[in-house]
């Protein structure tokens, strides 16, 4: 993040942000600049938030004003993605040093509308103040026919992840251990930490149940089975069948890592974790009568990731 | 803020909240605990943000936590009301030090919910983090049959207050200034400046162009004339003749202040500006054709109340 040069208004930095956010969507009928946005809601509207702070969430040395603008937006789609919803709509509020340059900033938006035009979403209001430290806080408003809760397991149910989690635990790994590696895996790694791919195209319409890892395998999936009043057994055969597993093993030898806590303890994959019958995506497990988690991997730690 | 038996969990938290913003609104199928909230929007839905920063937006060795919950709340459900909207929902992402007690988080959730009751809104989700600061960012969404936004004031309107500006400014200058005047008016404005009545009871549906009074009135008066390519003639005998300008004269009396300084450039009041004919509130001026402000007293500072 460059420090200088920061010889800006709010004005100027609301009028290159409209510039950014400029959209012709017709359910938009006030967009950027009055009082508050008007849009078109719907009879199941979801709503979500979520806040990510400098040097919590993300650091600015490690990713660029892209990639954090992406991973922001990103953790708040997927949240609604995760009630088996489309998002439509977001207000992004910024809390701003002073020593960003109006470079940044706009780079900063234009992660955020990448990632929101990936999402289908639009961002439609905001707010800009002034912090010590970097916050960004998102709210994404979605819109579903039949929204599908953490709550619906039942005990014969597949348990799926819409892709393999631990990515973005492995990328924190390199990150930490400054490893120079480079390849594939590695690059994956390193890009799903900076800015997790999001599964938009996952179909969860079918679930039974569904919710988003944000902080970490065991905990979501353990949340699940206690909404839901079930036991979650994990088939870990399964998990390395999956053509992902041997991709993010290769990561894990070269940083002798156990995979098996990245998997289920790492954080911030925002894959979608789901339970029903003949869904798409990883099949991990089977929902049993009981309650908790089954076949949890020895040496996986349930701390996990989580910044509170 | 005490400083001590922070030994909470986010759990136990995000349990006490859940008590606290319990509610049983059938508007609301999915409330606080899932991944997203699910409410019932409507054609017309208003969305709006605001973030607040401790040592920025509020002090918490001059306010309560209590009062700046109602604070914070105050300035999202004050852009609801300024397009002529009913305030619906709030989602409430809080970024805490660490070294705030459960009993200070309660009793900040506790103004949130207060003036979420008066607004008639309800909390249906939220967000707790971790930051080197206190922040507090609040997303309101509403409902309105007819949206009224900054641009339609016509000359031949008058322009209106929901209530006089420059109380929130006065108990800023008394905070600042050591001030230990007591008596009504004093009173008011100390109480004006940690957590701003808001007027929900003012009726602004047959209003031509109507905004939230939250930066300075010469800010917004400029916006709306701007927006609606007009003229704002203030009339300082109409503002005079309020009976709230003789309280607060009494304020700046004491303090030798500017009052009209504080009307017209202090900021945080949150009171509406409003143009039309007939209208409730305080009669404060007319639109001309033309550009700009006329009429704004002398020694009026336009740089007012900007947090960025």
């Amino acid at each position: 993040m460059a420090i200088s040069d920061n010889r800006y208004t709010e004005a100027q930095v609301i009028a290159a942000l409209k510039e950014i956010f400029a959209t012709s969507d017709p359910r938009i009928s006030i967009g950027i600049g009055d009082d508050a946005a008007v849009v078109t809601g719907g009879p199941n509207q979801i709503l979500t938030t979520d806040m990510a702070v400098a040097g919590v969430h993300f650091r600015t040395d490690w990713s660029s004003a892209f990639e954090i603008g992406r991973k922001v937006t990103a953790a708040n789609t997927a949240d609604v993605l995760a009630m088996s919803a489309k998002p439509d709509y977001l207000l992004v509020a910024v809390a701003l040093t002073g020593s960003e340059t109006i470079e940044w900033i706009t780079d900063l938006a234009r992660g955020i509308k990448y990632e929101a035009d990936l999402a289908g979403a639009h961002v439609v209001g905001g707010d800009i103040s002034r912090a010590g430290q970097l916050v960004i806080s998102i709210t994404a408003i979605g819109s579903t026919n039949k929204p599908i809760t953490r709550s619906g397991a039942k005990p014969g149910d597949g348990i799926y992840l819409s892709s393999l989690t631990g990515w973005s635990a492995a990328g924190l790994a390199m990150l930490n251990s400054g490893s120079t590696e480079v390849g594939e895996p590695a690059e994956k790694a390193l890009s799903e930490f900076k800015s997790p791919t999001i599964d938009y195209g996952f179909d969860a319409s079918n679930s039974n149940a569904l919710c988003d890892v944000s902080d970490a395998l065991v905990i979501q999936a353990a949340q699940m089975a206690e909404a839901s009043k079930v036991c979650f057994n994990f088939d870990l055969a399964k998990i390395q069948a999956s053509p992902e597993f041997g991709e993010l093993e290769k990561v894990a030898q070269k940083l002798a890592a156990n995979i098996w806590s990245w998997i289920f303890a790492g954080g911030e994959d925002h894959v979608l974790l789901a339970t029903g019958r003949d869904l798409s995506g990883i099949l991990i497990g089977e929902v049993t009568q009981g309650a908790g988690l089954a076949n949890v991997p020895a040496g996986v730690e349930a701390k996990a990731w989580q910044h509170f």
